[in-house]
Order: C-alpha cells, then sequence, then structure tokens
C-alpha cells in the first residue's frame, strides 16, 4: 500500500488540462494498489481515481485492461470506466508513467465476508463472464499452469525454510495439476484476481468489481476457482467455509449454470488456483526489496488450503449438490 | 506516508454507527500523514476524515488539538471540524486507538508556491491568530528553544556525518538563540507547522489549513517566521525568495499589524524555526527504525536556510518595507 511516485503540480495541471472533467478540488493518494500508483481526484464534475502504472504493469497490456474496462462498463457491469481525454485517448502520460483516469465506484471492500458476500459475489462473476463474451480482444493468463513450474523453479531452493515440506509438496502438485490440467472448458474474459479487496458492497450489496489487471483469456470455472479460494478460507487458510462455497458456486449458477465438464474439473481447478497464488506469494515473499513499501503477503496461507484442495475428492467437497 | 493501523470491518462498522453521518459509501486510506493513520469517509451526508492517533501523538494533547480546530471552525476559520458522536464526544476509540472523524475540506496544497500563495497564506495565518484570540485552553510549545540543546545532544555526535561542519555551527546557533530569543512578543494560539502540505487551495484561492497537531501557544511571529522557512525558499533551501517573503508578511500585516518588537525580532525567529526543523530533522534522520514506512526529510535543507538566516541583518531582509 503505497503511493510510488510523487506528481509535481504543474504536470498534474498540465494532465488533468487534457481532459473535460472539471475543475479540481482535491485529490489525495490513496493507499491502495500493489502495483500502481492511485490518486483519489474530487473535481466539480464527481469523483476519479487517476492511476500511474509502476514498473510491474507491462505496458503493451494496457490496451487489453482499458478496453475491457470500457466494455464491461458499456454492457452495464458496475465497474471503474476509463475516461477519454480532449483527444478521445484513455491512456496518457503523466511523470514518465503511463497513466489513466477512471471513474470513482462506489462502495467498501469486506475483509471477513460472509454466506451472502459469496452467493453476491458468484452473481456477479457470472455477469461479467456474461459480459465480456462479446469483447474483440484476447490475452493469455501468463500466469497458468505453464508459468507455475518456472516460478517454483525460483524458490524451491528456498521453500523449505519458509515451511518445512513445502518443496516436495509443491513438486507433488505441480507434478499431478501439470498432467491433469483440463483444456476444452468454456471460456472468455476472466478477473483472475478477485480477491475481496475487488469487490465493492455498499450495506449488504454487491456495488462492483475492480482493478482488471490481471485480467485474461481462461476458463471460466478457474475464476470461480480463484473466488472459492479467496472468499471461502476462514483463519489464514485453516478452514474451509463449505457454506460460503455453496454460496458462491449457486449464485454464479443461478445466471450461468456450469456445464458437467466444469463441475468435474472444480477439484483440480481449486487446487491449480491455489498453487498459483501460492506460488506468487512464495517468490515475492523471498524476494523483497531493502526498503519496501509493502508488506509480501504470507505464502503458507495458500500451503494450508492446498491441503484441503488435495482431500477434496470432488465438487461436492465444494459445496456444489 | 502509510497506513498504519488496519481497521477491521466489524470494528469499523461499530465505531461509525456511534455517529450521525448517514450510510458509508466508500472509504480509501489515504497516504498521507507521517504522524497518523487517514481515511476518507464518503457517507451518505457527504466526506470525512477518520484519524487514527499512532503513538507518536500524546493522548493527552488531544482535548487541546481537538477543541481549538472546533474553536476555530465556529469562528468561521476553513479547517477540519470534529465531528461529535451521539453522546457529543470527538474523541473515540477505534483499534485500540484514539480516533476522531473531522469534517473533509477540498483544495489542494501546492508543492511549489508562488507569490500569490505566500501572500494569501500571510492573510489566513493572521486570521488563524485573530479567530484563537478567544480560546480558552493553553499548550505550551514543547519545541521551542528550551527543547533545542536536548535535541541536539541525542544528534551532535553523528551531526558532522550528515554535513561537514554541522556540529560547530549548530553548537554557535544554539548558543546565540539561546542567548537572544525574545520574550513578552504578543502571542496566542500558533499553528507551528504550516507547511505547504498543511495549506489547501482551489485555483488560487486558498481554501483552509489543516494538521493542528502542532499548534500550541506561542508568539504570533514565531508562527510567521515558520511559514517563511516552509514557503519561501526553493531549491532545497539553497534560494530565499525575497518576494515571496515580502508577499506573505504584507499579506499577514493586510489582516494584523506586526508590532516593531515583532518586527525587530524577525530574523532572530526565522532562524530558530530553521534550528527546530533542522533538528527535530536530524534526528529522525539517525533515528529512522528499520522497515520504516516513512523516508525521513533532509536535515541539510534546514542548514542551508540557517546559512541565510546567519548574514541577514533586520526585517528588511526578509522583504518587510
Amino acid at each position: 500500500m503505497a503511493v510510488y511516485t510523487e506528481v509535481p503540480d504543474a504536470e498534474l495541471s498540465a494532465f488533468l488540462a487534457a481532459y473535460e472533467i472539471g475543475t479540481l478540488l482535491s485529490y489525495k493518494g490513496i493507499a491502495e494498489g500493489v502495483e500502481n500508483t492511485n490518486f483519489f481526484l474530487h473535481t466539480t464534475s464527481g469523483n476519479f481515481i487517476l492511476t500511474l502504472y509502476e514498473k510491474r504493469v507491462n505496458e503493451g497490456d494496457l490496451p487489453f485492461f482499458l478496453n475491457l474496462m470500457d466494455h464491461l462498463a458499456r454492457r452495464g457491469l458496475a465497474c471503474p470506466q476509463p475516461v477519454r481525454n480532449r483527444d478521445g485517448q484513455a491512456l496518457g502520460r503523466l511523470c514518465g508513467r503511463p497513466a489513466v483516469i477512471v471513474t470513482f465506484l462506489e462502495g467498501v471492500s469486506v475483509k471477513a465476508p460472509g454466506v451472502d458476500h459469496c452467493a453476491a459475489l458468484g452473481r456477479a462473476l457470472a455477469e461479467l463472464h456474461a459480459a465480456g463474451s462479446d469483447f474483440g480482444m484476447s490475452r493469455a493468463n501468463s500466469l497458468s499452469v505453464g508459468a507455475w513450474g518456472p516460478l517454483f523453479a525460483q524458490a524451491e531452493g528456498q521453500a523449505d525454510g519458509v515451511s518445512s515440506g513445502l518443496s516436495e509438496r509443491t513438486r507433488a502438485d505441480l507434478a499431478l495439476l501439470e498432467a491433469s490440467w483440463p483444456a476444452g472448458l468454456p471460456g472468455g474474459v476472466i478477473h483472475a484476481d478477485l480477491f475481496t479487496d475487488n469487490v465493492f458492497f455498499i450495506g449488504d450489496a454487491l456495488s462492483g468489481l475492480i482493478d482488471f489487471y490481471f485480467a485474461c483469456t481462461d476458463a471460466f470455472a478457474y475464476d470461480l476457482a480463484i473466488c472459492l479460494n479467496a472468499w471461502c478460507f476462514e483463519d489464514a487458510g485453516r478452514i474451509f467455509r463449505r457454506d460460503m462455497a455453496a454460496a458462491l458456486i449457486a449464485g454464479y449458477e443461478a445466471v450461468r449454470p456450469l456445464e458437467p465438464a466444469e463441475v468435474a474439473a472444480l477439484p483440480v481447478l481449486a487446487r491449480g488456483a491455489a498453487l498459483r497464488f501460492m506460488l506468487t506469494r512464495l517468490v515475492d515473499w523471498l524476494n523483497v526489496p531493502p526498503g519496501a513499501l509493502v508488506q509480501p503477503k504470507d505464502p503458507r496461507e495458500y500451503d494450508r488450503r492446498l491441503a484441503f484442495h488435495r482431500q477434496a475428492r470432488d465438487a461436492r467437497d465444494y459445496g456444489r449438490a
């Protein structure tokens, strides 16, 4: 959580002058966004978020992300919509970085979701998949099964220092998942990072989805499996909440019923999703730069989820009747 | 710039339920406030700032700060006003910390002020002094001349490692200032930390003052001297902008003319103010805790200002005709 780039007054003024968003009344650096610098802008036209993309974001991917948000917003999904400047461009440059202004989305992320939050999330996820179905661009999932081996190779030698036996457990998971990863499931645009921070609620009603910077083209059910991991475990991965998983899946299926192949694949997808986040967290954990402003997330929380997934037999263990 | 305290949903909800500020629509941790954790709150009633006081703030001083903001706001000064809860209390507790909600002030701080900003600041400073004149509480300035010797004692042995000769220069300044520090100047409530971050503008108009957590009872002209240091130097303390200083003082005197004793004391007050910030920065610079989220400010910027103040002869050198 940090502001990585200080923006001088004159550069901000010059940047904003290219947009028809009224007079700036206030702006605040906000302590969100692990990858980027975000400012809350209040102008005479309303509220906006200004994002400066820091070096972890691949600039070549930005047109996909920005066009996707624009597409989804036009399809009625509640998500930030990029604001175009007077030249019709959504993507600008500020302080030497790619920068974009998006509409502000009201709502609060819940840190400890309940069953009703999961049900609402399931519906919103299916609506996202439907709204993205006629989006014309595609982007391969650079963090899918093919990336996990190389990620593990970066961390393998130090994994047991993080958790005893982690290296051996991961090797076995990786071999199994590489051998059994499903192909040919229904797919399209997925969010791929729909953690609780990226879902807003007002009271109990879901008010929108944010942070599409991992969005890609992959199996829809894999997105659901990511949410099962992100939303349906408590106590740092120790407790699986089958009731919350059941609500998540039922909410999803109220909008888009799963096909039999997707139901059958759920356990392996959930296990793969847990491995993906364990691995990226593990690499980050072992590579904290000196003076880092961001506290790395604990990979062991996903090692614990993997323990659950290893013993799951079928989708019924995830609350799918 | 950091959020020091993570606030769980349930604790935030319980805290907000004690206030009549409507339904929470969104909140964001904001990357401001070196000493405290601040959240921007948007509710159906408007915008607010929620502050959690971290350990550097003396809890016993909070009634002074909060009552002062309330007093100044009631006198028409544009500053954050503490919001009282249903029990009539402005000061609450959240996550084990003293916490307060204040009204949100629109405006943007300027990083590179100009002559007009300085003129507006001068007027606002004099208005602050006038608005505080009938405030019933007092608080000694714990960072005035008597505190500088003990501060320097903490840093003296390492000062020359920060800047060659700094130790000897500081000893000489300290001796001179302790011998000549003026007493009996007109005084009352001063802000004592009116740096550019704490002054908001909308367009060219000053829209308000924030951050009263160094406010205390001291000489009015010392507050002006702090602003001379904070606003009227460029290039990290290398260049004194006499035109900006003249505008600051003239703006102040348009509301409250300085008495002859204050005019005569300006050089020594300006030198003292520079020494005060050099010393606190020096101590912080030499004591950065491991894993600190905040980058310490460079004490050498104030060592350079001191070089200017040492050669100033009288108030004319500060642009006071």
